[in-house]
């Protein structure tokens, strides 16, 4: 399995990816799910990806290719003018690798469908989030909804639903989306470390703030551990049941 | 959809369980899918249903049939000598009706499937809970694991997982299964109130505390709005994130 988030705020947009694919719990590997497209100065496109291992690389694999060796193919991620063209151009590739690999994966009952987190900024346009479907249909994020999660989304959600709203400080952004990625990870254990996570502060047109965390990091550790005490206190101030 | 949720504890055992039933979003009707059968002094039994209602209601009325007219079937619920006895019965029937109605729904797309959790206490014998699968085959809670869910169990289990312990007084498991429960409803439409509670003191042998919660109930609103605020103090406390 895999959980991936990301949420728009004013201030910015914060992505974050686990780490973990596994097919079957016995082969369990790690992969990066966070790839990141800079021109600094210019364009910031972060994409993020749950779903068929396979279908998701072949769909990076295609993108990169427009922008291999400095060459900004007009039609790539580095060359289109708006984010809504670059959306558009992965889900036209989710289509194009998934009727490559489909038939086959779906005889031996395999799903070959793969979705993605798109987000970021180009130019002057504002910062923009998209989820592409496995069909390669998209929608953006609005501020009545300012996040999108795949994979393993339902453990993560009810602390996003209360903390992250458009005004809210990209830093407590992240720390929300970290405190998600606990509460996913203490469920599923198909959901692991290292924890990309990416902030992008609105009209820099440059990435200034990452993090990797993995094992050896105290503050995963510490945030598990102090919200966990913080949800039993929470707990305890609910006034008791009467039966009658 | 559904959401049902039971815990064995040392003092005994809270059984939980929504009334939203729906066959589409336009289709939506109440059902108490909590059912008791109690010949007091002698016996508690409490059954919750997910999955299928026709299969699930299917199952309940084979197993009533047994017990009316103050008639106690000694292969029925109300005439078996022991709780894995009935769980086995319980899963029989499951089996019994899934394949009468199978082979049709399936053609149609339709997953005949139901589940139900059992608990309950007979006589000298402890208080035992188990789950029961749509195959007819089923489990019983150990102190590792105290607890099941059925239905749409995600939102509802780190609070669940945090708090309840076998030595977790019953009116603190009844208070985090309607706190689980305002988690789920949240973010399913299709889990709704009202909801039934009922809580069984081992050894009593007789049903005393039971209450059905519904929109007008100020005790479901105050839990709602207290565990939010606390949440969002929890949240305070979690120490901020450096990105380098």
């Amino acid at each position: 399995m895999t959980y991936c988030v990301a949420a728009a705020v004013d201030s910015g947009i914060v992505f974050a990816s686990d780490s973990r694919t596994n097919a079957g719990v016995d082969n369990v590997a790690v992969f990066r799910k966070m790839h990141v497209f800079e021109a600094p100065g210019e364009r910031v496109v972060v994409l993020l990806s749950a779903g068929n291992l396979a279908s998701a690389q072949g769909v990076r694999s295609i993108l990169r290719q427009g922008t291999l060796e400095g060459r900004a193919d007009p039609a790539g991620i580095l060359g289109l003018r708006s984010m809504e063209d670059i959306a558009s151009l992965v889900g036209e590739t989710v289509r194009k690798v998934v009727s490559r690999d489909g038939e086959v994966l779906s005889q031996q009952n395999i799903d070959p469908g793969c979705t993605f987190i798109v987000g970021g900024q180009i130019g002057g346009e504002r910062p923009r989030l998209f989820h592409i479907y496995p069909q390669g249909n998209y929608i953006e994020t609005s501020r009545d909804t300012s996040y999108f999660q795949i994979g393993e989304t339902k453990y993560g959600k009810p602390i996003i639903d209360r903390v992250v709203q458009p005004e809210t400080p990209l830093n407590d952004v992240a720390k929300c989306l970290l405190v998600s990625f606990d509460s996913t990870m203490r469920s599923n254990l198909s959901v692991g470390l290292p924890i990309d996570l990416l902030g992008y502060q609105a009209d820099s047109l440059r990435i200034t703030m990452t993090r990797r965390y993995d094992e050896s990091d105290a503050y995963v550790r510490e945030i598990s551990r102090i919200w966990s005490a913080g949800l039993r206190k929470a707990f305890t101030e609910v006034p008791d049941i009467s039966w009658s």
